[in-house]
């Protein structure tokens, strides 16, 4: 059928793993989004502290990481003085990529970057926890007042879609409990424990293969988990909790023998992050620990470096999506699925 | 935040166990759908057989059921010569949901209902695989001439979001393989069979306990399965296949023996549909037949009624969603979900 494509203006902040993932990724995929969505994505920007790219007609994201991986790179090409607000203002507004390393500690650079880009009209797509789960609602209410679209899968477990699940496939289910495996690197190491490790061993291996981060506090001491879980809970159960309400335990505590001993149960220990409802049946209660799971529960398969979440609900029963990459390259795929919908809609 | 709610309009067709179900539903949530997404949602007509029922006001679906259930029913209050067309010019365009039986073999009435009302301008959500899985391309371009949507969850496996993780969560990723458990009473039947029983004492008990149906060929016979793969194939992988195009083999034809020596193995031999790409890697090829899974495939874990749906991407790794009610209610909450996610875009 005759159309005409819809140009999306695309501005990547942040040149980090998944940064560089997603450049290369709307370089790869740009044939593909055009044919099957009529969307005609651009790579107009790309902001980094050492500076920002501009370009009209769209810059070529795939040998743009290519060079800036090399030891030189290029940097006579950044421009050092072009402020976001006045980058952002040279074209139609589209989708603002944030790739910024927020983490749970440091809200910014993320959050100023959202805020600002919000603020003038484009919608936005963050990688970035610490920004869009401490500040939800704020976030949530500056898009709707700009009338644009602000969603995170990729800070929300990547590929794996748990928000898509969450909010959109259950629409109308009252969810009555939310369990997830949100961390893959504190479930790799549980399952080589499983198999006969130590938690040294284990976590060694972890980080002998990149899988574990050399400070891997935030993985195994459970606050990835906890921040995933905040963001989930925020926005599938309308919650307006912060980390602080929390309660979390991370694997670090986990003794050797107590995972063997429940393998040899033919059972499992898994750290799970989960929102249950209070005492009184009113409020939730938010935990991050480990747990031991049957072999009947709907994520005692989730191996290795898998993630899951299962969600319990009145009318629905329990659905469960495990599953999708944890690496760069299926957070930048988690990015482009928002993009994505967000433009078609 | 202050709003207005949006009043939407609500005609059932089909009053059997799913419209039942979801005639019960819409009267028990038609509060929090309104606190929670703004929707006024108004159940104004009901269509079947035996006439037709109509309330500018709105229909208490709840109470109709009821009655609808006594033997004497209240027949007076069903017009007998209001055309659907009528109906629907009574009120402004809302959702038509099509519960009627129109089962693979009879695409009718169903069919004519759903064209009638998206010309009308009606949006569509409808349980019928015959219709929406035979008919998948002309009713989506009827849709899109007409500016509504047309919607089909409850259809491909009800509560199990098939269409929303494939079409939605998948945006932008490539998909590779497709494989499902999509039919609760087939993988039922075999999960008694590893346990021990016959194949033809599985089936009783399946038919005691209401599972199967009398006639359970549909099910058994792997046609239930392929109707659905037919409708997800069409769209999550963009190809216009039908039922002719599937190569489908029943459970009926598996042997006792053949489910128990998998299960000695520690394996486990389910009724699988699956999309592969055909041997020149352009075009799909589609089957349907009993196959036996390892311990690690993703949908080794899913037993009994339960179903689950395995899709493979190539930036987003495999992605697996599980569980989702089968029952009429869960149907219906799907129905709901559909009109919610219709509406609110």
């Amino acid at each position: 059928m005759p159309r005409n494509d819809k140009d999306v203006a695309v501005v990547l902040a942040g040149l980090g793993q998944v940064g560089k993932a997603f450049a290369r990724l709307i370089a790869e995929k740009s044939g593909p989004v055009r044919s099957r969505y009529g969307l005609n994505l651009r790579l107009v920007g790309i902001v980094r502290k050492r500076g920002t790219l501009y370009s009209q007609e769209g810059l070529d994201g795939a040998s743009l990481v290519s060079e800036a991986e090399r030891p030189a790179g290029r940097p006579e090409a950044w421009l050092k003085d072009l402020p976001l607000s006045d980058l952002l203002g040279k074209c139609k507004p589209g989708v603002l990529v944030d790739c910024t390393p927020s983490s749970i500690r440091t809200r910014e650079p993320g959050l100023g970057i959202i805020r600002e880009a919000l603020c003038m009209g484009w919608h936005v797509a963050t990688a970035g926890q610490g920004p869009r789960g401490l500040e939800y609602a704020g976030l949530k209410e500056a898009a709707r007042r700009a009338g644009v679209d602000i969603r995170c899968s990729a800070a929300t477990a990547a590929a794996l879609p748990t928000l898509d699940v969450g909010v959109i496939s259950l629409a109308g289910a009252e969810v009555l409990k939310i369990e997830g495996i949100l961390n893959g690197t504190s479930n790799y190491i549980l399952t080589r424990m499983e198999e006969g490790m130590s938690y040294g061993q284990a976590l060694g291996e972890a980080q002998a293969k990149g899988i574990a981060e050399p400070d891997p506090s935030l993985d195994v001491g459970g606050w990835d988990t906890a921040c995933k879980l905040v963001i989930i809970a925020n926005a599938v159960l309308g919650t307006a909790v912060g980390l602080k309400d929390v309660g979390v335990e991370g694997i670090d505590e986990t003794s050797d023998q107590a995972v063997r001993a429940a393998a040899g149960q033919g059972r499992a220990v898994k750290l799970l992050g989960g929102c249950l409802k209070d005492e009184a049946g009113t409020g939730w209660e938010l935990r991050v620990g480990p747990a031991v799971l049957d072999p009947d529960h709907p994520l005692f398969g989730v191996r290795g470096t898998s993630k899951g979440i299962t969600f319990t609900t009145d009318t629905m029963g329990a659905v469960t999506v495990s599953g999708g990459k944890s690496d760069p390259r299926g957070a930048a795929a988690a990015i482009l699925k928002d993009i994505i919908n967000i433009c078609i809609l």
